[in-house]
């Protein structure tokens, strides 16, 4: 199947915090494409792969990168599908400089920013912007909510049976 | 023509910010309504809304507040729609406390955060959310963004001919 | 005996966090109860928790998440209780994030904000705003902070006789 | 009647911004008093105000100032009694220094703050606490609560009906 | 004479501050050329006026615009010259998102970030620049920073001789 | 009399925020001196003041400047007086830059940082250091803080006795 | 010999960072005293202790906490004394809360602020202030920056002649 | 061969995160010297330092160092010649007080400041100021981001070959 999110990181040293983005999409069964796209090592490959995600059947990109973290506002000015930018933490200011480098784009060009290394809510993101044009996906994104939901009452229920003194010995 | 696009915000004291989205909207061809929902006091009409969402045939929530700025973030929890939060800025912070607030959602639970005050930005990106199932819309967006391109070129080829200073004392 | 305090978490991880906040109700004789409440994966359990507040015959509520942390701002739009909000530090911007979004909330719904982390302080604000209709509590509050003068007077007396050096050396 | 809550200021000029916290207290029927007290410039006075404060019958106190902000947790170093900070913005920094310095006290001494400039949810969370033994302020702060949502579905309904454009011109 | 330094600001809005970094390479006689060049609205301009500036024989470029401010980055990303970013301050945040998004590069691109609309300063350093190949240059520079002594020294005596108080009656 | 304390700033746009530094050593009547010395823009002066502050007499020296702020940290480098910082809101951040720059001094080299914008504290500091080897000078400060109180009593007398309505409207 | 310098910390666990200010001290032979003193827990012992510093022929206080960090400032309301106060790190916000809290005292009670767990800048600042009335001390302090100044000149020399990496190796 | 890049730092501690400026220099055949200056503990060698570096035929420096960060900025006020900055994270603060004391230079002295810890990307940004006027170089810095670009590519190509988990699995 044609994948329909793209996901993309400044280097392969994002990958492993992004597959909690794939693994999200492959569990609402939404086909999806990862590579490796730098905005300042690779600028051509960056605005031909913006250019052609239209063309491709891309509906969404996510782009993950970190400290100034140009990558998800310069995709969106080549592409005019949304774009979701996940900041990334290094070793300084906690995530803080990608985050509002993300999210403080000048008007015209939007990037849809989620939580410092929020890399499953990028995926879930993408499921929900892909499930307002299919039904199937937005039903199963609303049964991932529920399913939340459940987990949740489950550990509740648990934690009121067991108080929360056994609780906490028993998930030691 | 029904609304895909809804936008509510936390106080009418955000409508005036909140317009730079809905004229982007009106621009783009985009049916939307608007109106006012409290997330602190007004907790059970913003369930009731996020609920109908759905079913009222929206495809995107707008929505728009400062300070705590919970309203994003709940009303994600209550629908499987891509919600667009627009912190807000008030007298105290800068609009750094919303920012935050509203991307710093826990795993579960996505908002597409934008700019402080990115009222445009988010009717853009709205818009460009539509795009992904109306081909109408993409192209609108698409030429939008040229739009703004020639804009800016237009700009470049006056300072160019006249130079900075005279440039600037023709458009004092 | 009926629990005059409710401890809300966003989920089970807080709950080592916020054993410090029963230990000190156990402490000073104050009956509680603890569950897993979360504001963006368990609205309606939110909700209900908030609304039957009162009915319980609970007089405080201390709600602690990270990050976003809507959980005590919201529960605080559902009930006329006091709400204490323990802000708690997570992997990224020390917790700066949760104490925003928890203090910051807008006029009409007030969340009582202590530090980050603060889960022995949110226990004794609760315990003194019960001691405000209960002699017995309020003398505990303060017997308890007469014995943590006595134990940094103990401290300083040892500290002085022994010097600095010999103390540190002791208590390696 | 005999106060319940105790509002003091810093300074004189820290006054009118607290009026937003006397009104709310009158609203909602709440005797108190009103008086300037400063950490640093009447430390003694701070303090035996401070350990007046039960035996005048006080329930809570509500200390608001600005800058270093030492007022609200000093005092509650003196009294068993709840005392709520109010961070105030002064030229610099926005009230987050008053905020941190009244949020982020050690363990033994909790202050509960709320927003920077946040009088009238002072009022509100003295109103709320006093609530937890009087039935009747209890209800007024559910009344209240309920007063401010019919106040948000008036306007809702209001923009939804007009439509934004002509609320806006009608509140101009 | 070809121009040495190349200034670019993302949108015409920046060219009054930019004033500055004008007039002093114009008081050190150093040829430059300046226009408008959006790195999110005019991404295609900016690559080609980046690529073109060697051969065109620029030896600096100095580029200014604020929020995400990605301008100086992906200029510096398509050419060989040293890039000078100069962080705008817009109206939230204080230009803090535009300072860590020019100098948070990724390692392998630089950018030189001078103060938050340190248009003067962008100036100088390109001036600083050009005289490392260009001894008559450094040493204006060299003659502009004893002048800035001068003025100061000058005023120092004044204060000295005429006393403070004397001193701001006759300049204000 | 021979000048005790030294005031310098880094231009003379500081002296009026200063003023304060000089009125409360006046008051106090200690001898002091005012003139302008820049770190950046005269750093020969600033190590000849330094270097000399000891020989003249001066017991501590007041350095104020607003951004980069290296004028107190550089001026200690070269004297073994105690030297207070002033750290001066500029444009941008609020002061927060030279609060920073001024504080965080590697270990070897002290300043004593007073508060943003904080001229009379400086003032009031540089009185204290006085104090230590002038018992005169030390009563003069513990008299100050007493007529300080003493203001603050009687406005809280006035509050108190015409209530903060009355007391408001009669300083409007 | 009687001290000059009382050192206070808001706890013991605040002792092993100050042993840094003791040692400089006692380098530099200038008496002191050592103990614990809480603001918060034990007001009235910081009360007598700042009140009795004159009287016991102190010259200067260092007060050293964390969090909230009222401890000099408070200290400094109740003595002429300069107070030198040390914002300590603890395990949120990396000590900014105490350095705000330290530095931003209101106008008529300074706190000397020195850098974020900056023990040993501390001391020396207290020894430049001592060394106002005691020449010998004045000595020691300007030995004691010789002596910086010779280490670094020293392992400078060496860099430069064994080349960095030698240096480094030799280092390891 | 005569350095052409002078890379100093604040202490010997500095060293080892420098060491990729120099290696970057070396790969580029740029050549350079390496030593220790310390703006605050050794001002005078700063001073010989910096009006040395013309005369013995250095382009640039570099100087990195932590906190107050006041060598690069000192160092540029006796010098013609570009300074570029290394804000240095120490334990405190995550490197924003450096960043900060390092690009709010005033007017008239500029500092290019470069990313925390961005000794990489100082050694580039001197790269490009000494290719400004050697060909050479220009070229050398040209294919050393053709480098990166290829490197990118190459990740790029076996990601998508592979499929991230094998790629991620085969880079363990």
């Amino acid at each position: 199947m044609k994948p329909l999110v793209g996901i993309i990181t400044g280097s392969d040293s994002d990958l492993p915090l992004m597959t909690e983005a794939m693994k999200v999409l492959e569990e609402l069964g939404i086909p999806h494409e990862v590579t490796i796209v730098s905005a300042h090592r690779t600028p051509d490959r960056m605005r031909e792969y913006a250019q052609a995600a239209v063309g491709k059947g891309l509906k969404v990109i996510i782009a993950c990168t970190g400290g100034s973290a140009h990558l998800p506002g310069m995709t969106a000015s080549y592409t005019p599908l949304p774009v979701i930018g996940v900041p990334r933490k290094l070793k300084s200011l906690d995530g803080l400089d990608s985050l509002l480098s993300m999210s403080q784009m000048p008007p015209g060009i939007p990037v849809a920013t989620v939580s410092i290394d929020g890399a499953k809510n990028a995926g879930l993101l993408a499921a929900r912007i892909v499930g307002t044009s299919d039904k199937n996906v937005q039903e199963k994104v609303d049964k991932y909510q529920k399913d939340l939901e459940s987990q949740i009452l489950q550990k509740a229920e648990k934690v009121e049976k067991l108080g929360y003194k056994k609780y906490l010995e028993d998930n030691k």
